[in-house]
């Protein structure tokens, strides 16, 4: 499927759900997702990530982009968009000087690699510059071991995808200067001193100027080598540097609406549902193989589809299957009959083995098909006093686990009454990622 | 608390968190909410909502106005932020011929007022030209029953707040026309032909022209009367009409941030979750007045506000606090050692007769603090088919009833780590308004 196409048309409501494993690597950290087959570059490629933000200006308590989703802070998943490009070598983040622990920290704790981290300079522009230079340094800093080409990232557009990278590199180095660009929402207008309107621009000529850039190493190295003081301390935007001190027109490239920047409020709401939604595409159902547990499954791949969640059932985790462990974001573990939760225990051992939860809270829920419609208490409370320690245990590893309960039927309509209730709270479980309902032992 | 203030504030992340009463009144539609002591204009205003889109451009199979948010399609929302000001004669909605019925329908089940739907044009200027007529007319069409001053807003712009309307109430009817400005978010370009940069506007003297507009009605009239067919076809602004056919310099004014216009897919999250957010500031917990359920609400209190949601603890609903049915979205039922519901029964016929879930799902949790371990088989059975089948009836109403079971303890430490977890479950299940989890029993 061509992603990038899909988001590239035009019109203003575009979808711009990104792609499952475009956006987030299928993969534990650590290693790289690089299909093959993508187009790839045979130059160097940097990237330098301005994250000079204090949040004075804003006037949030924290920088939007230390700002947690999932409790992964917003910088991690705009570096992790950039790390998993097999062709880029290095990252440069530029962060306020007070900082420079805290991203340090993040790196470390998110396991990012190709990352440096550079202390900013008072504007954005001396930030840039900054992420720059430290790119023409290092312990062999052979003109040979520059980048061919820079790309320049805004710190809080987390969504920005493989193939977009790929178009402004190949036009950066083929023009010297290349840029995102979108269309307008609103229409530009020029105002008077006085408040009053005084023309309105005609929107069609226009375009809004948005991030990545992409530059050779030579043409951005230059554009600050020569440009004022003023350009340090008033200037917004690369692109005219280019052109004023290298003579460089930059082609300009329309991206995604995907590549918006978290701005306001409502932009970190946004971003969270981006988030989510993206982890909530599909699950994985393991059954153990029981013909009950296998009908309910497959059932249950139905409804769930039916809310536009795709279920694959598979009865274990061996083989071939193993490989659900390292693509699954969602699990759910049928049993039948069964007052205990040893099944949960041994799929909570494998993801922990496969570091799976270290980018985001996996979700594992128990659905459980108990035969009669009655319980026995001491099962019914030792069922809750187990799943409760064994939620709590998970989720300090960044598991959620829930259970539901169900009841076998031979009444077809309160069956499939049952199992589509079922459906319904995994949908929602799986889609909210709510930290405060793990343990529960929710009944269908 | 001005709150126009709060959200007028420069900078680029400013809060757009609309105050709770603000954004949707407090007592149930049909009813004006207008404060005394709030400033109104003394000249009949009335409203212009262009809501034309057929969804066809934007490849989405519900055009955004219709998209529902928490049941209720967001043109409603929209409607409900004009009508609830006092000052506001008449409302009129322009849609596409084939969504008259539906916006009828809207109009009707939301038991909106002041509303009349009027059929669109080919385009947003014939739309919104067909309004202004429409005002005009009726059944005595004298000049003096003619508004004085029309608002013209978008229908995917639900945010709109009375302080702001009146600056543009009066700037209009002052200077003729009068529109909202947002500071840009993106440096402006201009392209090349060819799509290479040609150069980049000074961002300062530029603004983003917004929703809502103002304009005396003979002005926007004459300047409808006026233009030519080709502005009919392609313009876009009003304000431009109005300066170039009426010689009308507009008055700019800057609006808050909440003004945005619901345009990508991530805006319909963004607006999901203000519209949540504001619904789950403050809950209301109902004790019954005994010891025990008053300690166990009290205590709920300060942990749910250490979570940032309001907590009123009272006895009863009746007398003086029969006014939290008028204005409260959620309310916690605390009974105490009782396997019964009745306590709940008798909250849902209140909220019930207040017509209060009309324009928004009300939240109802039931606390059940049961002084052992253990509850008979048959009791825990018994209670949860009732809380069930409760939870389905109001599911129906639009009221979510969730339930909560904890343990008294005279453990502290435990006891403690109860409330903290009811208070944590009670905040999740107020903002998630999760459909699929009512009639659950959530042990803390």
């Amino acid at each position: 499927m061509d992603v990038n196409h899909i988001n590239m048309q035009g019109g203003n409501c575009e979808p711009e759900r990104p792609a499952h494993p475009r956006i987030f690597p299928t993969c534990e950290a650590g290693k790289s997702d690089h299909q093959p087959g993508e187009r790839s570059v045979d130059f160097p490629v940097s990237v330098v990530l301005p994250a000079g933000g204090t949040g004075e200006r804003t006037g949030l308590q924290t920088p939007k982009q230390f700002c947690s989703f999932l409790g992964r802070p917003l910088i991690s998943y705009t570096v992790q968009a950039f790390e998993r490009v097999s062709w880029i070598q290095s990252i440069v983040v530029v962060v306020a000087k007070e900082n420079v622990d805290l991203m340090t920290d993040i790196i470390q704790r998110f396991q990012h690699r190709k990352v440096r981290v550079v202390p900013g300079g008072s504007t954005r522009h001396r930030s840039i510059c900054n992420g720059v230079l430290a790119l023409g340094e290092g312990e062999e800093a052979a003109a040979a071991d520059r980048p061919k080409v820079v790309i320049i990232h805004d710190a809080v557009r987390p969504f920005v995808e493989e193939d977009f990278l790929y178009k402004i590199a190949m036009a950066a180095k083929e023009q010297g200067a290349a840029g995102a660009i979108r269309p307008l929402v609103s229409t530009v207008i020029a105002t008077t001193t006085e408040g009053y309107l005084d023309h309105s621009l005609e929107r069609a000529k226009y375009r809004a100027s948005e991030m990545p850039q992409g530059f050779t190493y030579d043409v951005i190295y230059q554009a600050y080598q020569r440009c004022s003081e003023s350009d340090f301390e008033f200037g917004t935007e690369c692109l005219h540097l280019a052109l004023q001190y290298c003579g460089t027109n930059a082609k300009l490239i329309q991206g995604p609406p995907t590549l918006w920047k978290v701005t306001y409020k409502r932009d970190l709401a946004a971003a969270e549902s981006i988030i989510k939604e993206t982890l909530s595409q599909s699950a994985c159902a393991v059954t153990g193989g029981s013909t009950q547990a296998v009908t309910l499954a497959d059932a249950l791949q139905k409804a769930v589809g039916a809310l536009e969640m795709e279920l694959d059932v598979i009865p274990d985790l061996m083989g071939e299957n193993a490989r659900y462990l390292l693509k699954e974001w969602n699990f759910i573990q049928v049993s039948v009959n069964r007052s205990c939760l040893s099944e949960v225990e041994a799929l909570l051992t494998d993801l922990e083995a496969a570091n799976r939860a270290l980018l985001h809270p996996l979700v594992v829920i128990w659905v459980h098909l108990s035969a009669s419609d009655e319980l026995s208490i001491s099962g019914r409370m030792a069922e809750l006093a187990t799943i409760m320690d064994l939620a709590a245990a998970a989720k300090l590893r960044n598991i959620l686990l829930y259970g539901i309960q169900l009841h076998q039927s031979k009444d077809t309509e309160r069956w499939d009454r049952s199992v589509l209730k079922v459906a319904e709270i995994t949908s929602a479980l799986i889609r909210e990622r709510s930290p405060a309902l793990v343990g529960q032992l929710l009944q269908a």
